[in-house]
């Protein structure tokens, strides 16, 4: 997490997607009312990336969880400099501004976690995401239900992931919260399917680990073996 | 088209594009509710590439001529890795699952085909597609009617394409079955403009052959003489 | 500009941008209707680019000014050839050809100077944009006032966006015009937060001056020190 800014309202960055974190103390009443966020806080954390949309909603799902601060917006651009999948616009309110300063460097740190099993190759890349026990984030994100395991399978070309999906729901009995496709879903046109599921822990990081181990053998047929640029934490 | 991966529901896969073709046998129940597709198969072939719709379509055209399968769902992502263009998610359906096993083949080998008049160059592309007779892969996508001779015609950036569809009308008589923008008509927000043509056999081949002939003439004004990866079949 | 090319529809090319200029004297009746412009003319002028929208839009204001022509369409594709931005698609009709391919060469020209406040590095760019009196192509494709002072502050990833639209607006007595994020207000999901300003000449000259410092900081805090391609016009 580089710290070489002298702007005040810059708390880090982390070079793993290009990720940059901000606070504004106080933000100007004018933009706020154009911002057109869930709720108005006068404190708000700014997360964005080019590449991640699932790393850094699972690592604003722990900032909520340790912090007294709630997501306002989440907005995904197709992004990914030239890749199949998604960048991110998170953000934080709360009342307090070192809350929402706190919110926002977790979120930083726990990146590194949440790329862990983000495996890429030159044809596209697959996300495996997994939490026992989702958050606000995760809920405000893909409607998911807070307090239950939560599993998130994503492939890219959108056609493993079709493959990914039905892997994981036949290896394990999980619900099916969610599904996303290049023009349904909320993907902004991403070349990714994305499958969200619910249930038991146990359950759910069976589906997640059946998908990942199918995952990498289709990538792998248009390409060379894909590779995370962090350990896999799943 | 290779073939070096052991996972049941890999058909095979191929270079150009990056395309993978996928079958599943029995799809999910779950899963088959969450995909909202046309109409419910047990038994899906998917095909999705990294770069191209048009080839992919047209290759699936003549797939859904030669089995007893029909197309459930098309979509098209923003995607050919950087370039101006789609990749894509076409998901067939049948009966029995070798009908849908061999429409993914015949998809996959046809590509190379239809490959054959895109031209790209550093600044962009231009893709041309051409059939005597459409079918229901063609209709599904493109709203053209079965059994007439049908023309796709690609300008990247899209300014080019204006030109190329204007050409393309004024040098023969066909009828516009629909234009596509970069905010209008299904693009994903492309930098493409698409004109999509019908009529008489003889007079769509004219129109097409006219649009790239001036398409590669703006497009090499931008760049190096654009080029095609596979033999021109038009 | 270069003039390589012998198509009568060229006008001519820009590398900035990867921009081409054409002009259609007489489009074809059924195009016409299937493009669906705000207004028909018999003859169009037609900008588009691979790389970006403010840039395209501000030369073509001056255009707009210059001429006895209008815009009637403006579409901003999901490009920027792997970045986190825009092309375009600038689309002129005016009742005389040669007023109409005027406009074209008048855009192709000025986009040398609206580059000029486009800084860039490996992690992203950001863009301002100043006029002291904003004329019908920033009316249409920003809803300001025509006549008044125009200011335009982008941000990618959005995440800086927000901080320099937050820097813009407390930094002088500026009216937000409008404001726009990646899954908001038109920008086809690219990674920029852009905010649209109007005001007195002085104040929002001052607040895109604003914008620019705290951006170039926040960017560079994210790679190599942002560079313009062209000399800074504001």
């Amino acid at each position: 997490m580089a710290n070489n800014c002298n702007v005040t309202e810059f708390v880090g960055s982390n070079p793993t997607g290009d990720t940059i974190g901000l606070v504004i103390a106080n933000v100007d009443q004018q933009l706020l009312d154009a911002m057109k966020l869930k709720k108005y806080y006068r404190s708000i954390g700014i997360v964005g990336a080019r590449t991640g949309a699932g790393p850094h909603i699972m690592a604003a799902d722990e900032a909520v969880k340790a912090t007294n601060t709630e997501i306002v917006s989440i907005e995904l651009p197709r992004d990914t400099k030239g890749g199949a999948g998604h960048g991110n616009l998170i953000i934080f309110g709360g009342e307090d501004v070192s809350d929402v300063r706190r919110a926002v460097e977790v979120t930083l740190g726990e990146v590194n976690r949440t790329f862990g099993d983000v495996y890429a190759n030159e044809a596209g890349h697959i996300e495996l995401q997994y939490t026992a026990r989702a958050s606000h984030a995760i809920e405000t994100a893909f409607g998911a239900e807070v307090g239950r395991a939560f599993g998130l399978i994503v492939g890219a070309p959108a056609a493993i992931g079709v493959v990914m999906a039905d892997t994981a729901v036949k290896s394990a009995t999980v619900d099916v919260v969610g599904y996303a496709s290049p023009g349904n879903g909320g993907t902004s046109h991403s070349n990714e399917v994305i499958l969200f599921i619910s249930g038991d822990s146990g359950a759910v990081r069976q589906a997640v680990v059946s998908a990942r181990e199918i995952g990498l053998q289709l990538l792998g047929s248009l390409g060379d073996t894909p590779v995370n640029g962090q350990p896999s934490y799943i």
